[in-house]
């Protein structure tokens, strides 16, 4: 059988602190043939997109106590991705479909536990790395996030961080078809050029202009704030608290500043949740799965009627991994961070 | 009309920082007569108890932007307290009604406003003062609190920090009451020994001689902790926020801590609420009025059966009230802090 090369990203290391690009490496294994082996009831797959998602940084520590457990160094990365079959001892699967799901950061990856990708259709018309963003699991938790953990009401006040992130300009989206008000923050000039012109917040600004946050947000939020989508914990978070009404709600869906380390000063104005009556929750996508369908309807349905948008930064090729997803944390990605493995 | 003293406690200057006994007076003024001016639609009342509640720190302050005014210097502190009509120019109340609400740190306090207070039943077979705690604000913010904030199952791990306090001792014996496991934290041994051999907390331990507070949770709640009831903010909630559950819940009632300004370290541990999926909610008794009158018959109706207790800690006369205010804010006092003005 002939040998076939599989480019792989690998964790070197477990990481302390911030993750490093020298922390992965890119290397060239290979395969005997793309076939799945008789009798393995598993399933062989091309990589056509891969995803990079914050959450995967707390995979590359060795302990953190989370919902999932690490990532094994000398490994390929794992992540969403989306893939075609290319051989298959699982009926449930032929060569040709398109799946999405988990898959690895590498050309080839044999798939052994079916439940792990599932098919979709490739003629919905959306791109097919979109079923990593916009109807992928960012796009799902701004859905779950929005319409069942913030409660939203029309005409309330929303502020969403990390606003043009691959969830963020989601949740802005889904508030302004809800009739809210809508705010976010993100940092670049670029960024806030995008949210108020294409992605049609109604302000946006630059939180990295602003040395005075709570300031920022009084003039945004003369009436204060009804709803925080927090993707960014942090000092956003402690001004956030200062500034939403009563019977507030935050809903808290990352702490990027803190994955990052790069904010050690803790939480001051909690005090405000007794006044105010703000609920605070925190949440995962995973528990709301019975409401996937009626999301991919809803937001295929508003995609195809140009009532919402999605911004993509596509970088091309496993050998872009590695710096892209340390751009990630960091922000220098412009929309959801997706790898491009092969085009066909 | 014959002269009478008056003594009253008043706000000498507005906090900054901690309050101390010498921020308030106890001064000798005088009123003419005990009567309620004709035409005035007031009544005038004899104080009996008055009640040192934590929330009274923040009207200390002149801005501290939260749901009530600040006291007015140079004026009688206010407060809740219970007392009897002398005099009255109000047709809904008349000499010898005993009634409980806001009131005046003074004997004698002529009441303007009819609905600061409400006339209350003294054959309920409870001690008049505990209309102050057991079924006064404290007990109903227990009641409101564990009941309808925290969604309490039977069979759940309850955390109650301030346990012996006028609301934790309560919110300890509803989780009991509810068949949860419970366990108080409070600041002394004396305290520790109280929840344990009188209130019926399962166990209970002196947040003072913990070094490691995550340790001790860990020690006592070896699954977690799914309902937290947070009195006090600070070290506990963030040792609480690493020792959730999934789908856990954190009453946020008080944050002593925070008043005090004894923590200025901030909260660290918040990126818990989003892997356990954890509420966080702040709350208001007052939210909770229409629940009142059930309130009052649940927790009478425990108290005689001999189901709960409640633990006082009575300091007798006005001179007495700086010291046990001050006092309540650092945790001087074991149980529910009441002034007694007068015995009849």
């Amino acid at each position: 059988m002939a040998t076939v090369k599989n480019k792989q990203v690998v964790l070197k290391r477990y990481v302390e602190g911030t993750p490093k690009e020298t922390d992965m490496e890119v290397q060239q294994s290979s395969r005997s043939g793309l076939t799945a082996p008789k009798g393995s009831s598993a399933f062989l797959v091309k990589n056509l997109f891969l995803s990079c998602d914050p959450y995967m940084f707390r995979r590359m520590r060795q302990y953190y106590g989370s919902y999932i457990p690490p990532f094994v160094p000398g490994q390929p990365i794992e992540g969403f991705g989306v893939a075609r079959v290319i051989d298959s001892d699982d009926p449930a699967f032929k060569p040709g479909d398109i799946v999405s799901g988990t898959t690895g950061w590498e050309d080839y990856s044999l798939i052994r536990k079916h439940e792990q990708l599932r098919k979709i259709d490739p003629h919905l018309g959306v791109p097919l790395s979109y079923h990593l963003g916009l109807l992928g699991m960012p796009g799902f938790t701004a859905y779950a996030g929005f319409y069942e953990v913030c409660s939203p009401k029309k005409g309330e006040t929303v502020l969403v961080s990390a606003a043009s992130g691959a969830v963020g300009q989601l949740v802005g989206q889904f508030a302004k078809l809800h009739g809210c008000y809508v705010v976010g923050s993100a940092g670049s000039s670029q960024k806030v050029d995008l949210l108020k012109n294409k992605l049609g917040f109604d302000e946006a600004f630059n939180y990295k202009d602003e040395p005075d946050l709570d300031a920022a947000l009084k003039r945004y939020f003369p009436q204060g704030i009804d709803i925080y989508f927090d993707n960014v914990g942090g000092y956003m978070l402690d001004a956030a608290l200062l500034n939403m009404r009563v019977n507030g709600r935050i809903a808290v869906c990352g702490m990027v500043s803190q994955h990052a380390h790069s904010d050690h000063r803790g939480i001051h104005n909690l005090y405000n949740l007794i006044s105010k009556r703000i609920t605070m929750k925190g949440f995962l996508q995973s528990d709301y799965l019975h409401l996937f369908p009626r999301f991919v309807e809803h937001a295929v349905e508003q995609y195809c009627r140009g009532n919402i948008t999605y911004i993509e930064d596509l970088c091309e090729g496993l050998d872009s991994a590695p710096a892209a997803f340390v751009g990630l944390l960091s922000g220098k990605n412009v929309g959801k961070q997706v790898i491009c493995v092969a085009r066909e």
